[in-house]
């Protein structure tokens, strides 16, 4: 098991990932909790949640089964959990975990942010994905109008990530995760990003699984540490995300996973950052790599009107001028404020490129 | 005018107490905001929204108004404040001001707590009570198992008070904002508590009422500062609030003001102190000064069982066990368990007290 420790404003707290460590989550528990309440969604319950329980004394203990599926983050939901948590008596000295994957994570956590203005709760992720949602205190749900628009930072008490119960994951979900590990390897580490582009993510061993996913949370906790509350380089960790929420969006949360619509974000984020520039970066590479793993790019053909406006609706929008992260080179990645009219020819010029390559 | 500084764990922040300032509201903004939200209610618009919008610039602000009373601290309400402004543009760098009393503070605030996952708000109490809610940075909307239930710990920009507002006060707001005033100096000054029982409520001058706002905002700020999340002493605040709350949800929020339910939890408090400490409290003084200012006292005819039900759900209350705010004497506020049975007796003899005073 290998462990790393991440000093949020507020608390310091430990990331341990290994095998098989779910069946000792009391080990990992900071503090005697005078009740735990599991908040899991279908998919994961039936795997892992009688796991979990046994090994948690049963007077404490209590679980809700939410939905699978970014749907359930949504405001309904958010006040379900507070109704389960009041009717199980939870406490100011009581304890949620979020067992499952970032929808899970990001309902619970804002649950638990909110619930008697706030309680500790662990992350328990169950896919590669949730490696980046679970450090590093973002919590929310989504509004209507916007993917996250509403939560907190708030830092979990400890993160629990038992990389076996990654073998339960679908293709797409690995799809999806990758997307994330690659752009901290953009965002960080040329050597680390090309050595993750010889990855085939159909043969995949749990080596290198854990070892991305290693890398993947280094990179996230010196950055979150830097900045919190993303004022300042936490931005960077948006790499591909102003297209990527604006397509998820578009086309109904759920259709494509969070990744698959983050890794055409990256490539738009590359397209974009060679003419802003001037440079060479590895678009081609990155293209025939999520391409041979069956990432669905071809899907991509949006009103681009219609995608500038939900881009408007991102966090980091400032005065209604939309601000892309780009790459200067890799690793090197930077802010830039990009008008509507010079947006809508990058997206036009991209279609192009994504349909011929 | 006078300033008081708080300091939170985040920020300092200086609270303005003074005649007129209602209409100079942009000196105290501490950032030049892309947009200003002002929220409030249908009573306050009425009087002062055209004041404080008049001292902003037209093209950045936009207003929202809920409907006056505590049943706007929902789940809906708060939503439909993050749909205000993300359709009014609002993005990180702008500003919700909260305009009204402290229902208007603790729903607003919630919202800026969360919008974005947190942007900047000012506090605009306008009456009496919202002096103690809107220090502190406790934000809340109610769930409907129990009051404040959903919330953070999310301090203003700056509190503005102009307490030439309060002179639109209906009778039974100036009874609820004393309540508190009351309990400030129960917690803190017994020299300030006798001379407060000298007040009358009728014949109140302005410059009682601007003395009387300074001391119980010096206290507050004080305990806050010392205890900004509720963990030690913050929680002597909440002296009276026990039963208070209980009375609230067991009456229907709205039924009787918060106040006049917190006036009634305060002599309770009185009652059980006396026979836990073996001392005698001016349970008295302080319920004939009540009575003698038409705090509705007669109305206590409860079913005990059913407010302790109500009592449990209360956020001190760890363990299934209800802990109550206490005092030794006045000026010295403790905090006690007390069991099931022993609360009923109390519950009941202060039944007869009331009745029998």
């Amino acid at each position: 098991m290998e462990e790393i420790r991440v000093r949020s404003t507020s608390h310091s707290y430990i990331v341990s990932i290994g095998e098989k460590i779910l069946s000792q989550l009391e080990q990992f528990l900071t503090e005697d909790y005078s009740r735990v309440l599991i908040i899991t969604d279908e998919t994961v319950a039936d795997l892992y949640l009688d796991i979990v329980k046994n090994n948690i004394p049963k007077e404490k203990i209590s679980s809700h089964i939410i939905p699978a599926g970014e749907q359930s983050k949504n405001i309904d939901a958010f006040y379900n959990l507070h109704t389960e948590a009041l009717k199980n008596g939870l406490d100011r000295n009581s304890l949620i975990v979020a067992l499952g994957g970032g929808v899970v994570g990001d309902l619970a956590g804002f649950a638990a942010a909110t619930y008697m203005r706030g309680i500790d709760y662990i992350q328990v992720p169950t896919t590669i994905l949730a490696h980046d949602s679970s450090v590093g205190g973002k919590v929310a749900i989504n509004h209507e109008l916007g993917k996250n628009m509403i939560g907190n930072f708030y830092p979990p008490r400890a993160v629990v990530f038992d990389v076996t119960t990654l073998q339960s994951l679908k293709d797409k979900d690995i799809r999806s995760g990758y997307a994330e590990l690659i752009k901290e390897a953009l965002i960080d580490d040329e050597a680390f990003f090309h050595s993750m582009l010889k990855t085939e993510l159909n043969t995949l061993s749990n080596k290198q699984l854990q070892e991305h996913i290693m890398f993947g949370i280094k990179v996230k906790a010196l950055i979150v540490e830097a900045d919190e509350k993303e004022s300042g380089v936490r931005k960077y960790l948006n790499l591909g995300h102003t297209l990527g929420h604006a397509i998820e969006a578009e086309l109904g949360y759920g259709t494509l996973t969070h990744g698959e619509a983050i890794a055409i974000g990256l490539l738009f984020a590359l397209h974009v950052s060679e003419d802003i520039y001037g440079v060479s970066l590895p678009f081609n590479d990155l293209y025939q790599w999520l391409e041979k793993n069956d990432y669905p790019l071809n899907t991509f053909q949006f009103n681009e009107d219609a995608l500038i406006n939900k881009m408007k609706s991102d966090k980091k929008t400032i005065d209604n001028t939309i601000q892309m992260v780009l790459l200067e080179k890799i690793g090197t990645p930077a802010t830039k404020e990009i008008n509507d009219q010079d947006l809508k020819n990058y997206l036009q010029s991209f279609n192009q490129r994504v349909v011929r390559e």
